[in-house]
């Protein structure tokens, strides 16, 4: 079959309209939030999942790579059509199928924004509590596909928490669905989870249902300011040893203070060298209590102030720097690269200061903008793409990181997934009986290796050792 | 290799004391809490991984059957050795490794009963919320291979939910670790859940971590009477969308009532049509406002009385009924089948309608104690095995509930797996592409079929058609 043969295809499954070629549109799918970009040879706007379906028959019958994508703000290139080949963009399969209020679970298309369906269950008072920095604009389906999290990661964890089933259109166009609308169920292997985070390399997710929980009568919010950043630190497993699970406990280091206060000024003071960010919520008097257990814990490990939010204006003022810090670091240098390993809890403070010995050891500017309550570093590199010297310690400084994150038993992503970037260090983590299982799983669902192809395995030979590789 | 010589080959792997082939011992091990039995050829117990890691060498090389078994008190057939070989008993590898008071993490070994581990981590403040009936004997790596539930799954879901990371012996005898100690990761797929409800069929688990929550504050029960089953039903799902989400919440019909009122009289009324039980759990003066709503909403869904615990002892009452429901049902009849289909909440009105009227269409005799708030209907069919007529009522009793809560969206099992009791219903809830692609996850870990043969999956043409297969 030719080129313009199967194009003749696609085109008549998703209608001419739905169906584009031309580089001014491949190259808004040529991109993620990453420096990758690649465009693909097609990008198709299915409505159905029938539609999905009959594309995937084509390509897997012609052997050419299936890109499904979302909002596209993956920051290790999972979205960028690397191999060229059809990106499905999911932007009209968006509609919310059901709310359901008396099973707390919902179902939708997977172009759904976050943001979008947050308000709509909130305005039922339920709640969905991942909660990445894209939500304004990523999609549910890119949230299951990168299993993504968020700050509230601490007390509800990550996309993969909430996902009861799926539907799926297989590489050969097979639909097949997995999971039950029910809480618990225990029937066969659980492919639901084998989903959730695959990064669209085993299938295309048409429909996905997911639990909800009744939103939370209130919330508070606590600052605590401190002289050292390893009490701050220390504080973080401090309060959930105490027993005390926040919604989210963020932590900004000397660095990102700094920034923050250059950029636009929110009353942090420029000689601390560390702020913690705490929010609770559960019932009035629940939160009330947690509050003081928090400030408690925060002034007994050494806070110099803890500011405690009675308003939500005040609550409001208190976030605004979170909420600008990442702003204020892009504004510093060309390039903003965000590391996501994560650490157990108890080896913040560890991990901590080893990030700091290996700024100095790699002559890096960066600032620590964690979402700490879960161990997620989140350490922000400011650098210069363009500079190939510094991208090449950029590029060690991220293999120093990954070592010693996974020697405290720690994982190379908390919730922003493998990708391109990260696949050569797959077996640090897993070894390699675990990378070839999962070679095996891709296997089983992909034969033909159209699906995402390059992402989320090693390619066959492919090592961490040639560090600066970051920049290929 | 002769028999004699792999049974030699299995001694020197875990000393002669630890390999038994006596039936007094092998007895022991031919059975689980339903009527399927089959004595196993060898009783292994090993100490370590290495040594489970020699026996699976042995047995892959030799093509012999390995069944991974705990407590044995699983409920489909999934612990017995329906075709012989090495039962590999977990009761020597019975150490709680770590209980991690920072992480909120604990690291077992497989043997370890779920009693006693919870019994440890309450003693340190400490919450594993998973609950099945069995747990004063049941052990975590049996609660990880069926995915065990319980009453609290309402509230806290079941064991999937807190699994973070295994160690796995691979059938061929690898050692493979997945997860991590963090609450979020997203790095390859999700290995550690394609075990969990497995049943023994991929590898066996040598080391398990799980996440712990804080032990709640305080727990309070109520209990609400019905003069009507349906009215009970509802006021299930009216609790959920009230947004309560209790602890428990579960239900007894009349003929529950009726018999443990002859067993062993708790102040239950025998007239009454069903009686809800619910605890809710969180800080003190949450759980006083939960209490009220779900009293308040009992008595807005027609409760004819409402009891509210204001002791421990008075909660100890509340709850004698519905312990002690299970062996008053138990003395009714010579056999007692507890089937697991699980709903979606708002169905279960209709599903105790439908379940009620099956009685009378396949005439038998069958009580209700189901924990309704996950729609985990557990009826519970009283019969007699050695009666084949009446066996095959059931079956078709059976089939019929399946039929039924499959096209509501529900589960074939909330919380007792698969085994070899339901795996010839399978296609019905997955289809024949779940089922094809399951197959492909068995192929991948195990191509040579050794662990745990014939349970969890159809055997290949096996269909739910003959229904009195139920007594094979």
């Amino acid at each position: 079959m030719t080129k313009d043969s199967l194009l003749a295809e696609l085109r008549s499954i998703v209608g001419a309209a739905n169906a584009r070629v031309d580089t001014t549109e491949t190259a808004c799918y040529a991109y993620d939030a990453t420096h990758y970009t690649h465009h693909p040879d097609v990008v198709l706007y299915p409505a159905t999942t029938a539609e999905v379906s009959a594309i995937l028959t084509a390509a897997n019958r012609e052997r050419v790579p299936v890109i499904a994508r979302g909002a596209g703000t993956s920051i290790t290139g999972g979205a960028v059509p690397i191999h060229g080949g059809i990106v499905i963009c999911s932007g009209r399969m968006n509609r919310i199928v059901e709310i359901d209020t008396e099973n707390l679970t919902a179902t939708v298309e997977p172009g759904v924004v976050l943001a979008t369906f947050q308000a709509a269950v909130e305005k039922l008072g339920l709640f969905y509590p991942p909660d990445p920095a894209s939500l304004s604009v990523s999609t549910l389906g890119g949230n299951v596909g990168e299993n993504a999290g968020g700050p509230r990661g601490v007390k509800y964890g990550s996309t993969k928490d909430y996902v009861l089933g799926l539907e799926i259109v297989l590489a050969d166009g097979t639909v097949m669905r997995t999971g039950a609308k029910t809480v618990k169920s225990s029937s066969g292997y659980d492919l639901t989870h084998l989903f959730v985070g695959s990064e669209g390399t085993l299938g295309v997710i048409t429909q996905i249902t997911v639990r909800l929980l009744p939103l939370p009568e209130a919330k508070r919010t606590v600052m605590a300011i401190f002289d050292s950043v390893e009490a701050a630190a220390k504080t973080v497993s401090a309060t959930i040893a105490a027993k005390v699970v926040p919604t989210t406990l963020e932590l900004m280091d000397d660095v990102v203070i700094d920034r923050v206060e250059a950029y636009r000024p929110c009353g942090l003071p420029r000689d601390a060298a560390a702020v913690l960010l705490a929010e609770v919520d559960g019932s009035q008097q629940g939160v009330a209590r947690q509050v003081e257990l928090v400030a408690e814990v925060a002034r007994n490990g050494g806070a110099r102030e803890v500011r405690v939010a009675s308003t939500t204006a005040e609550a409001d003022t208190l976030w605004a720097a979170r909420r600008g810090a990442f702003a204020a670091m892009a504004r510093s240098r060309p390039t903003i690269i965000v590391e996501d390993a994560t650490v157990p809890r108890d080896r913040i403070p560890e991990t901590v200061a080893r990030i700091k010995e290996l700024c100095l050891k790699h002559d890096l500017q960066i600032g620590i903008l964690a979402h700490a309550g879960d161990g997620n570093m989140h350490p922000l590199i400011m650098t210069d793409l363009r500079d190939r010297e510094e991208m090449a310690r950029v590029a060690r400084f991220v293999e120093d990181l990954f070592q010693t994150t996974l020697a405290m038993g720690g994982t190379l992503s908390g919730e922003h997934g493998i990708g391109h970037l990260k696949k050569r260090y797959m077996e640090w983590q897993h070894g390699s009986v675990g990378v070839e299982m999962m070679r095996r799983m891709k296997q089983a669902f992909d034969p033909n290796n159209i699906l995402n192809p390059g992402k989320l395995l090693p390619d066959q030979g492919e090592a961490a050792s040639d560090a600066s590789s970051l920049l290929d």
